[in-house]
């Protein structure tokens, strides 16, 4: 692991590093926020999954979350969207390829060689990120915006047990049934639509359920909304009688401006769980 | 003045606005944070003046100080660092020309036609700002970074009584003996060294001094500690017995996640005045 840079903020460390990915096969770069309680003892670790075109900079420079963690003693993790390099397989619209990995394992080409984001992100960045830092395995917690939403409640649905709480920003819930989605299954995991349930939130909410809080905040002026379709992952949560707060932000958009607006709240959402 | 966007955040609203500058001579950006408070009455206004290669974006999308500011009930005006256009001279180092205004009026070829940011900041843009946003002109206070903390500190000393407060993170404190600022100097305002000293903060401090609360923060780990000279500065207020704030903050540099650690401090001291 590569130190890119260091800086002071919040009385803690926003770090950023590079390492070789043996998932992805390439050098991968995250960010992280390590607060000042690591010095003392283990921190418990958020998860922050971006959006489609972002890489692991803008949440940590744009969402306003250091502050909240800071607080809270909460370390904040921001990986990148998608295996990233010039040999690494890419398309020239914004929602497909570099930038738009989709947090899953692609199974066609030309995407398969690089693009395992969710055995990076499940498997392989956990294991680097407790090996190098002082983190609290059993304290973790996940969030995430929009493809980063479909990031955090998919993979908060796979794998049970693993997180306290999962919350979301203008998620995309229903990816089997939206452009935002079809598009990008089609071309990571092939044609076979039954494949694709397993990376859906609503449907993996239909199927399995989800036992820890759930807190969702849209925009109501959220230019992607039918894309999102959050009402879908609600009819899902409430025919399974699961708890969950959804909120519908009157007047927000899908920006960041939207996100450091709400961060506070589910920084303070998490750090519940993760304290409880 | 044409809107290039408007964003709902923290209750209230961030706006990027261009307009045609007549002191520029070419059409200028800027963004403004309106906190909700403005739906009743005029709101406070404080002044965010940024730093070399900055654009009018990148404290607003990155310094946290939204967040306070709608606490507080203040409005945010992040204005641009210099004129822009293809018209528009500039060099190709990234201190002068275009992102690199220093907040002078140039009487220096190329840079007299459009260089005239501190008209357009001092007289200006505050006439834009008071015709088309509901401020209380009576209640500023300005702020700023690095060059932006030049510029507040300046502009405060030279228009004594429009500022209840100045506040700067890691301000260029003495440019007519630092780099960052002689060359800027010599460029737009020629060789005659003794027309530089109206832009200096410590030698205004010394001349005319200034009556109104002072807040400067900077970091142990800032890379251009030796070009900023706080402690020259901090000697010509400690001269005339002002009263200031002068902050080092330990481990911290020169970036944003610097000034997002301090905003909120920085907020709430202009608070204290534009309330008090």
């Amino acid at each position: 692991m590569e130190t890119v840079s260091e800086n002071a903020c919040f009385g803690g460390t926003q770090g950023v590093y590079t390492h070789r990915s043996e998932a992805c096969h390439c050098d991968m770069t995250f960010g992280i926020f390590i607060p000042e309680e690591a010095q003392d003892g283990p921190v418990p670790l958020l998860w922050y999954l971006s959006g489609l075109t972002c890489t692991h900079e803008n949440a940590m420079t744009k969402a306003g979350a250091q502050a909240w963690a800071a607080d809270a003693g909460i370390a904040l993790v921001f990986p990148d969207t998608s295996p990233r390099g010039e040999d690494v397989a890419d398309d020239d619209v914004y929602d497909l390829g570099q930038g738009a990995g989709f947090y899953v394992d692609a199974t066609q080409e030309p995407w398969t060689p690089h693009f395992q984001m969710e055995s990076y992100i499940a498997e392989e960045l956990p294991k680097v990120l407790m090996a190098n830092f002082n983190l609290d395995e059993e304290r973790q917690s996940i969030s995430g915006h929009s493809m980063g939403g479909h990031g955090a409640l998919t993979l908060a649905m796979k794998n049970l047990g693993r997180f306290r709480s999962v919350s979301a920003f203008a998620p995309i819930c229903n990816p089997t049934a939206s452009e935002w989605g079809k598009k990008q299954f089609s071309a990571y995991l092939g044609s076979d639509e039954s494949l694709w349930a397993a990376h859906d939130a609503t449907l993996l909410m239909k199927e399995n359920g989800l036992d820890i809080p759930v807190l969702i905040d849209t925009g109501t002026k959220d230019q992607f909304l039918d894309l999102l379709m959050p009402e879908a992952f609600g009819h899902a949560a409430l025919e399974r009688r699961e708890e969950i707060t959804m909120r519908m932000q009157p007047g927000y958009d899908h920006s960041y401006f939207f996100i450091s607006t709400f961060m506070e709240d589910h920084v303070a959402f998490h750090a519940e769980a993760l304290y409880g």
